[in-house]
């Protein structure tokens, strides 16, 4: 049966070639350096934090981003007893891929005298994009080979950037943490493809859908990278001075107040109060999600702990009680839960910068428009997530794509090499279609 | 025996929902974002971070420090074969709340217009408030509950914060990098704890205090962030300019000093001359630790690679002779040897300070009151730390917080939910009273 | 046999502290802290960037290149099942011990009053003079004692020194990312050590020459984190301003189509188009290494993602044929494959940079002058290399460093003390000579 062959020896590296050439071409004609001079469009955000002369000012923050990107994102997946190198390594080929794309996509929104003008500040941005891709890939996680997943970057990188324009430039909505066009638009796009790819033989749990001890310190790593440099994420593109203490400020509380929760809820819902891995590695973050619409809000240090701590209970009620209902009743099975970390919190998120826009109504009169364009934000995220993830789904479940057969899911001997005896003895024997 | 239960279920989650409550309503009286405005009073060295323009630029100083907090001491306790979860996930436990209640507890003593405005440098302070707890932490390792530790943070934090104002605001000593009043503070606490809550059974080693392969690589991601990023720690609140590179630059020479000291005795006291990972993970950091009061001060590079190289040795010696003999003579189990990596190395920092204040006489008339301060400085933070860490230990030790039967110490699988064929290869099966 | 006894209980330690004093005595007679006043001379970029007010600026940029060297390499070589202790152990010990001596080394050159005063950046470069000992020892993991590679960093520092000097300030060549003086000095330096070095025994493969799955991930954590702050690396002692965000770009973007040409070429390569982890350990960094000399130059963000596409083409196709053939027809035993991650595409970097300077030609009357100092700089950089390597590893190969006999190559348990079931079951009762 040739049209399910997994064996990746040309469509693989002829797609990836393919692309970065592409790529390469759509850069040699739209993007240069940041030279410092500007026109008058664009958006604000982005004018303001570029008029600063010296062009590497935002520098750290893009750096602590970056390692949430790639060693955060990529770790936290390795939670998987055989597929850690899926895990990592295709976490650094997507996202490798999708800043590159990203920067295009979002930057022809803005072209400066015909040209992409690439700071620090586009690449905090493009990182950003990035994300998107790297919460839905955490959805799909062993069920989808490296073509499939390429071919979802091109298509959610290129709606993303599209529904993040409308979010940003049209509803003129506030999003600094992005609690909605990145943590929900990644989620529920993520759901929607996973919905597409549905495996009923999964549905009684898969051998190498599951941790071993080690593979869970590994995805520690992941975990508190992300739980450190949240801060910087929610803060990175905020207005500079005070607006961007209160970002890092309000999420820095709402992390902290969040893991109390988690760990409170964790051992309340568990076999003789023990804590889960699962809940400590995800649920964790819920905090840094869900206070990212209003970070750059005066909603007081309490307010955004009390995000947190709610977060942080929802987060893990949704892994142990709601995964599974998804998975038997509506067929959506979520291999990192990314609905519980991503995308209850991020409809929270945007749920409390709803309320935290109506509760400054004394300070604005355009209080009542600002939240209806925050609920408007919120419906367009998960309107193009979910539409955007159905179409992606359908594509991405065309038969010639390298899709692994279900009894090789979750393990990485099907896509890498592998040596050495520990491997040998954990199934490198299985049958490869 | 239902007081002796290591059951969670009820009285972890209380405890901890309790808390965090608490500590929300804690914030919402009392603390708000720094905007910037000051009063005439406070310390000077908050005073003189606090007027800068950019309330951010402290801000990569500070994200080091989270590094270290969190991944440093969270994966420095990985070393343990069967305790990893517990060691990088009681951690982020414990930081998270010690850094909250940390923020209260020496807010307190500043309070500006009834507030206490938070800022980087407030954050920064919070951070290093909760090393104290992590440093305790690794003395009691294995041996205790998550409730019976978070009774010690509270304490312990609190404790903690009436030593630092005694130090920093009465006695005005210098302890810059903290020497005395977190590592040697720290150390001595735990070490107090520890010997309150003495286990004779365990004084024949037990089976799973121990290394394998792979903890030992786990506990080196630790061991290299932490020495990496001393130089931030040392110099984080230091006064801005020379003050502050004097910090940087003490402490990296200090640290690469220690490294070659560490790595000669270990050869030299062990078998064959072979080296020793306990000695490596932890006696590499000593340098850090004992340059830490005098980090800022014009001792010279070479100054600081003395007092590196000879924390290098004294640590690596206790390491090898000291801990057994703690452990069988004085009923002080020491899991992770802080006496070697905080407790000895701070003291050596504590004098290196006094002998640098009588150094510098020929410059100031009141050098030898300033040298008695030192040495008050030293006294309290000791006298404190041991008081204080015998009530802590005495309430810790009450029947009822689910302290770990002797048998299941050391072990994961009491506190954590495990799943996958490895862990339950390793004992899943264990009684559990 | 005691020649070659590989005991070091007496020559390790004796010669680790002799250094670490002598070192100390070479910092109290030449180091100060940098005061901020400066003489008229010195290299332009050291002026440049020290004439700053905040002595901080670079800060975070030397953090970053600090995480590359300790954190970076040595996990990179963690990859060998049964060599972690020694990977990520012994970069320690030389690296903190390289930096010290590449301090002095560098700065005697640039003595200011007699003094070298240390400054962020002479932090940065003596990081940088560690980097190219640890790509030499990259050549040589597994195959050497401690004694052997503490003797090759003191010789190669002091070679890479009079070579740094000779291409900075007699031939003002422009190597910012030190594609030549680090990369390919370090990679040819270590194969002319392994060559000297040769051990016919190791032809057919050593059973302990290869990964375990958890070594594999261990590895990534070295890659992923060089891969982040490669652009800080390049970046690092750039002209602030725009020739510093071109080569954060260029370097950005350079690795980025790196990884999309070494996925693809490894996939190519391998059986049934699978991916392997040697491949995507190292071949995703080489445009790293090969867009450091043009970094700063206007080559814009499609010119460096040439170098990097044809980079990782170059350093996979390396790894799959031509290490084998070095191995197998010269004798040189390149553990790690530094020739493919440093060596060629060091060279790329060296030629990429003089095509850059000629293509400018327009802008300047001295371009081909420049063109040919540019290859001249690459013509030391690897005559030094060889020369120096060949030298220094006929030193390295007297009888009486400890050198490991074949049987014990690429096994921690000969020079480390090792404790737990796990270690015991992997070979402990290995003969040791």
């Amino acid at each position: 049966m040739p049209a399910y062959s997994t064996n990746m020896r040309l469509k693989f590296p002829i797609l990836a070639l393919t692309l970065e050439i592409i790529t390469i071409i759509l850069f040699a004609v739209f993007v240069d350096y940041d030279d410092g001079k500007h026109g008058g469009h664009g958006a604000h955000n982005t004018t303001h934090h570029e008029e600063k002369k010296d062009p590497l000012t935002l520098y750290p923050m893009f750096q602590d981003v970056h390692v949430m990107i790639f060693i955060g994102f990529g770790f936290l997946m390795t939670f998987l007893k055989r597929y850690g190198f899926s895990s990592v390594g295709l976490n650094l080929l997507l996202a490798a891929f999708a800043l590159q794309w990203g920067l295009i996509m979002q930057g022809l929104w803005h072209l400066d005298d015909g040209k992409i003008k690439v700071s620090i500040f586009k690449m905090i941005n493009a990182d950003f994009s990035t994300a998107t891709v790297l919460i839905s890939f955490g959805a799909v996680l062993g069920k989808t080979s490296p073509v499939q997943l390429l071919i979802m970057t091109i298509l959610e990188i290129t709606i993303f950037s599209i529904n993040e324009h409308l979010v940003a430039e049209i509803l003129e909505a506030n999003d600094v943490g992005a609690s909605m066009i990145i943590h929900a638009f990644g989620a529920y796009f993520g759901l929607a493809v996973a919905r597409m790819l549905y495996r009923p033989a999964l549905r009684n749990s898969h051998e190498n859908d599951g941790s071993v001890y080690h593979s869970d310190l590994f995805a520690m790593i992941g975990t508190v990278f992300l739980w450190m440099f949240w801060p910087s994420f929610n803060s990175a593109i905020a207005e500079s001075g005070t607006d961007q203490l209160m970002a890092v400020t309000n999420t820095y509380f709402s992390l902290a107040a969040c893991v109390l929760s988690a760990y409170a809820v964790s051992s309340l819902v568990e076999h003789k109060g023990k804590l889960d891995m699962v809940h400590i590695q995800n649920a964790t973050l819920a905090g840094g999600v869900a206070v990212g619409t209003c970070a750059d809000m005066d909603i007081g240090p309490f307010g955004a702990m009390i995000i947190g701590f709610v977060a942080g209970i929802v987060s893990t009620l949704g892994f142990k009680f709601l995964t599974p209902i998804l998975a038997s009743n509506l067929g959506i099975q979520d291999t990192c839960g990314v609905h519980n970390l991503h995308g209850m919190p991020g409809i929270l998120g945007g749920i409390a910068g709803i309320v935290a826009v109506l509760s400054f109504s004394h300070l604005c009169h355009s209080s009542l428009r600002s939240a209806a364009m925050q609920g408007a934000a919120l419906a367009s995220s998960l309107g193009f997530a979910l539409v955007g993830g159905t179409i992606t789904g359908l594509i991405m479940k065309l038969p010639f794509w390298g899709q692994p057969p279900d009894q090789n899911c979750f393990d990485d001997s099907i896509y890498w090499e592998e040596e050495g005896e520990e491997s040998l003895a954990h199934g490198d024997q299985k049958a490869e279609a």
